[in-house]
């Protein structure tokens, strides 16, 4: 038979069979009373899920939108802004603000590593005008996982004032991501990460502190206003069409989310990615992400000097149906990256494993131990309670 | 039983059972053999649809983030530019410009009248200097079809110059819309109108003209800008994830699309439209829309004096089933619409004037002649080969 395909990239994540049903269900008009009732439940489950009591808008579109809606929402041409590009989406966040005409002032970080939260105090201590600060929560690009409570909070201490925008696209729900608890200004999620739902819808929160900045913001806007979509949400509208199927399907994916409960979802995928770990440093193979900065989305893996990351995963895909992702930008080749965030189980990462561990093998790379020992180090992880 | 709802509104439009059970497919790759070779199909059935050899991109959004796009990928902040706000989307439209920094000069149409080709070529030579003229080829608010092609040939005999942007979204496919024939700039499509899908797509073409223009232009654009998409589309990738579902669909919808063909779903469109015009003015209603400007989309009637457009629609939502759309703006209770356009067929179009003849005869709304004439009516055009 033609080979299952298992998606293991960090997005799109599988979709459970109900959510997909979901999403076809026949169209509705987005101006009566079933859609107003759709969108106050979507919300309301949207809230909890972003841990925050205020405001969570819902745009049609990719992550990427949700960061230029972050942006041009609460900036102003000429604003000095601090960014922080670990890899290739908080560049893409930093250059998002500077095609709207900030000042960015960029903190380095050579990609793999995590930011470290004194260099972004000092940065901020240079910078006593800046009115925003853009941080990635979890960095697709590398698999780094971010202290964001602790950069927020010494990035106050520093200007108490201070925009803290948040890319959570492919961290929440994998790990923990406090809007409220942490006092961020805009969080921004997408659709196709641990939401377990198809890509196509961004999610934005906005904080008080987001909305006065809103009121005096003037880089130029339309399609992703706040306003206009806080004054359609009045009404539990929209500004213009909805993108049903995935509201559909965000509909069932929420209740599923909000009955695992955020703190199980979170050390499900904490788990996953200790397995995925302590398997791959099994199989010989080095972590491109800094100790301590793991993701729990996607672990990032050194691909082996004699076989570039695109060898392995076409063997992978071609030989054995398992999907992974390569690298971006400047690091392409030079890693591979393994998704297990979303409708993702241990047995989906213990396959996923163990056809990493055969295709190793079958390429011709030595293997430090005999074939299964890669696998049997993600099995004692999941062995333990 | 519950009501069967039958959908007769201007979008989002029903869609067909395959095309929603494509939407279902499980999620794959985005950056895939599998996935490039959708887009390149995709790709090629839009340019047929939109009758061009030029390009034509997808983005994932609203028809409103279409007509943002086409704005900000053409213009500079500054820029004069002529708009024919025909009504709600025509206003949205020069309002997006002016957001954005170009000078807008407006010319004012009645709502539910059509544009003058005559005084559009009378306010371009008042305007020497324009850069873009924005036309509404159907407006849905006022349910006016407009003459996109002589509009376009006037336009350019005083500007040949000029960037002729055309919101396209509801009229495309129902009605003719010629991108290369009428030498139009750019054309915007949405997904949820004919072409049969879920909202959560917009579609634009783009003439070797607005590449020119946008290679010059100076309006920020980040998520919706063409040529980040052009760059991605040479590998037949795109710079974000895009919106499966809706792409899943459109493989199937498109497939359909140009197996009726053009001619066929646009004589089909027409003869509904027909039948409904027939039909309601024989229940003593009149056509909101001037004589001679009648869209092929959706018709929009007057309510009668003595009954709000709303009690109308609840009770053909409530007691039939039949779901159709009020007014828009300042018009809102004044109309309703009702939509026949996507895939709806004679028999939908038959049902939906019979329930309204029915509503109202028992909202006590004296109809001129016996129960079954309004109908009648429409059963005539129908029998006409």
């Amino acid at each position: 038979m033609p080979l299952k395909s298992l998606l293991m990239i960090p997005g799109p994540t599988p979709v459970p069979e109900d959510v997909l049903r979901a999403c076809a269900r026949p169209m509705i008009n987005h101006r009566g009373p079933e859609y107003m009732e759709l969108q106050r439940e979507l919300i309301a489950g949207l809230k909890q899920a972003f841990q925050t009591s205020g405001d969570v808008q819902i745009f049609p579109a990719a992550g990427t939108g949700g960061l230029e809606a972050a942006v041009v929402n609460v900036l102003s041409p000429g604003d000095r802004v601090v960014a922080v590009p670990t890899g290739a989406f908080g560049r893409r966040f930093a250059e998002i603000a500077e095609v709207y005409g900030a000042s960015v002032h960029r903190v380095e970080v050579e990609w793999g590593h995590a930011a470290d939260p004194g260099e972004i105090a000092a940065a901020l201590r240079n910078e006593p005008d800046a009115r925003a600060l853009l941080l990635t929560h979890n960095e697709t690009s590398t698999g780094v996982l971010h202290d964001i409570q602790g950069i927020a909070r010494e990035a106050r201490r520093v200007n108490p004032d201070i925009l803290i925008l948040v890319d959570g696209i492919s961290g929440m729900l994998a790990a923990d991501l406090q809007t409220d608890g942490w006092d961020l200004d805009v969080v921004i999620g997408g659709s196709q990460k641990a939401w377990m739902i198809p890509p196509g819808l961004t999610f934005l929160s906005v904080s008080e502190r987001a909305w006065a900045a809103h009121r005096q913001a003037r880089m130029p806007r339309f399609y992703f206003d706040f306003s206009r979509m806080k004054k359609s949400m009045e009404t539990d509208q929209t500004p213009y069409t909805p993108a049903l199927p995935q509201l559909f399907g965000l509909q069932v994916a929420l209740r599923r989310i909000l009955a695992e409960g955020l703190p199980a979802s979170i050390r499900r995928h904490a788990r996953m990615a200790a397995a995925t770990r302590a398997a791959v440093q099994a199989m010989g193979l080095d972590l491109f992400a800094q100790e301590g900065a793991y993701s729990n989305a996607l672990t990032a893996v050194t691909a082996p000097a004699d076989f570039p990351a695109r060898t392995i995963r076409g063997a992978m895909r071609e030989k054995r149906g398992v999907v992974i992702a390569g690298g971006q930008g400047p690091i392409k080749e030079a890693i591979f990256r393994l998704g297990h965030l979303g409708y993702v189980d241990d047995n989906d990462v213990l396959a996923m494993l163990a056809s990493l561990e055969l295709t190793l093998s079958e390429l011709g790379h030595p293997l430090p131990a005999e074939l299964g020992a890669g696998v049997a180090a993600a099995q004692r992880v999941f062995s333990q309670p």
